[in-house]
């Protein structure tokens, strides 16, 4: 059973995805806007429609907050005190830090912060669709609090809805969507702002050749929403703006100073760079079990993820045996690839874990 | 009779474009690079190859400057003393002042700046295609010292390549392209190397979505045509830069000091602006001939020109009637579309021009 808070393009899809699995799952969605949970009824998304997010949670074994950002820690206080037993809690923002901190002094061990890499130029329930996340990228963020089951739980879920599920810490999370998706949004909307105030709309047009277009293409994105997301992320985005400035600054020391041959060397490497990042590596691949002792303390379970999300090997299934006698277990991964499960193997080797390769049963 | 020089993408473009409008064109090619203006021969594009610059001039009504931007002034001395009388001379490069400025002093009146909005991933006379101007807009960049004899020569060329016309200031152009083009080029690299510096690969592309990829899409270009466009165009780059830098400033103002509801203003005027940019006004339609009384002094027909351009007017055709008793002319001027013209009309009667419209016989 079910509970999609928040019942937009995101909790819509993500319901559709889960009915397409399971024709029978029980999804309960909730939407502060009047309305939207109906209409998730009326499209087929949803079994029924909660009055409350407290009520809609009340029987559901796996709770998605598919709120805006700023929704998130509110939500989980008001829906602590009615989780069922063994409940697990996750969220679907793009910012990860705060959230999961202020999630799991609400939540302990049952939320797992997520960021599935999949959206649309539309909007809300209508827009939703049972495809949304296939093939993308699901991050999850587990910390040293996330428990293996929860964890476990939340990545199934998104692997079922068709992503990839992939580990990294909430801070590095939090650095990088600064770097790939924050700062860009700003500087696209600053492009066109500097351009605009530079001369007449139609000598714009006969310049604006298609690398402005592309460049300035987000700029036309939704403000409210973009304000919502820079605020979840504010420090983040603080830290990587400063950085970004300061590259622009040293690239007009370097035009200034006409070192052109440094400049060269510099375009040179942005370009390899720009090149190699979407060189994707194969992450497809038969199914690779490894299984290594492990502490049952907290921490384990973010560390092997993240380590395994840093080297790109998508985990495609996780499970820890507890030890009948306590203190220890045994950690069982499954990673999609030989390639990936060797270089994993050997990273983990490195943190001083015991790795052991085998088959899936 | 033409002379190319630099016979690459662009260069080699223009030729098979003139061969195509007129398969018995004479053109001959100039290359500094061995061989590439034998293979412009080979290609059908060039009449002949010529061992140097001068000597492919030396019977040319008109010569295209096809070359890197930093080698068109010196071209322009080469040639200079070669030309023949009433033969006129334009250039290809991205950025315009310094180089109209350099061309002028040598080459007086019979040099029209240019730079047509049009390229390619490719590089090199066998990228070259008679097509690649096709719709495109081809700047004209007019001073007081050019005159109409040569304005009207190679805005024909253009037309009859396919491309559209327009006329702007030079220093006009290169404040806008260092704002379309060359301040967008070095955020997109900036933007990738920032990005590169604050994570590993797999976590970069796991995270990178599809708007970061249009943002820097361009990071991969070439670096070493980078270099000589950024030093073609420094200063405006610069004072283009410092005035980008400068909104990011404010915008980290904003975030830091929490102005949420004045980011969301600023956010979604850069929106409208955006989204306002891209809608094409309609500048086809039947061709309006609009004929003034002007002086025969320097600056007229930049005057004029940059005006059409200014509000996106297509210049179809153009021609000074000059007085038998010297002083006064009369100007001709084709626009494409009675909209266009009218707006044009009322510009030029509020410069003090006495415009009177007929149609074209």
């Amino acid at each position: 059973m079910y509970a999609i808070l928040g019942t937009g393009l995101i909790g819509g899809s993500i319901a559709l995805g889960l009915r397409r699995e399971d024709a029978g799952a029980h999804i309960v969605g909730f939407d502060l806007a009047p309305g939207v949970a109906a209409r998730g009824v009326e499209r087929g998304a949803l079994s029924s429609s909660a009055p409350s997010a407290a009520e809609a949670v009340a029987q559901a074994e796996v709770v998605v907050i598919a709120t805006p950002a700023g929704a998130v820690a509110d939500i989980c206080k008001e829906i602590a005190p009615h989780l069922k037993p063994g409940a697990v809690v996750t969220d679907v923002a793009s910012a990860k830090s705060s959230i999961v901190e202020a999630a799991e002094a609400l939540l302990d061990g049952s939320f797992v912060g997520g960021h599935p890499m999949a959206g649309s130029e539309r909007h809300g329930i209508d827009a939703a669709h049972p495809d949304l996340f296939e093939d993308a990228w699901w991050i999850l963020t587990p910390s040293g609090a996330t428990g293996s089951e929860a964890y476990s739980k939340i990545a199934a879920l998104a692997s079922g809805l068709g992503a990839k599920p992939v580990a990294l810490d909430p801070a590095a999370h939090d650095a990088l969507v600064a770097r790939l998706s924050h700062i860009p949004q700003l500087t696209a909307s600053a492009l066109v702002d500097a351009a605009v105030s530079a001369g007449d709309r139609e000598a714009l047009l006969g310049l604006a050749a298609g690398g402005f277009r592309d460049v300035t293409r987000i700029a036309a994105s939704d403000p409210k929403m973009w304000v919502s997301i820079l605020r979840s992320n504010r420090a983040a985005v603080m830290e990587a703006l400063e950085g970004f400035a300061k590259r622009l600054d040293s690239l007009g020391d370097l035009i200034a100073g006409e070192r052109w041959d440094e400049l060269e060397r510099w375009l040179a490497g942005a370009r390899r760079a720009r090149i190699e990042m979407f060189v994707r590596p194969d992450l497809s691949g038969e199914p690779v079990l490894l299984t290594m002792p492990v502490l049952d303390r907290p921490g384990v379970l973010a560390e092997v993820t993240t380590a395994a999300g840093r080297i790109g090997a998508n985990i495609e299934d996780l499970r820890i045996v507890h030890s009948t006698e306590g203190g220890r277990g045994r950690l069982e991964i499954v990673i999609a690839g030989r390639g990936a499960a060797d270089a994993l193997a050997q990273v983990l080797n490195g943190l001083g874990y015991a790795v052991e390769r085998g088959g899936v049963d």
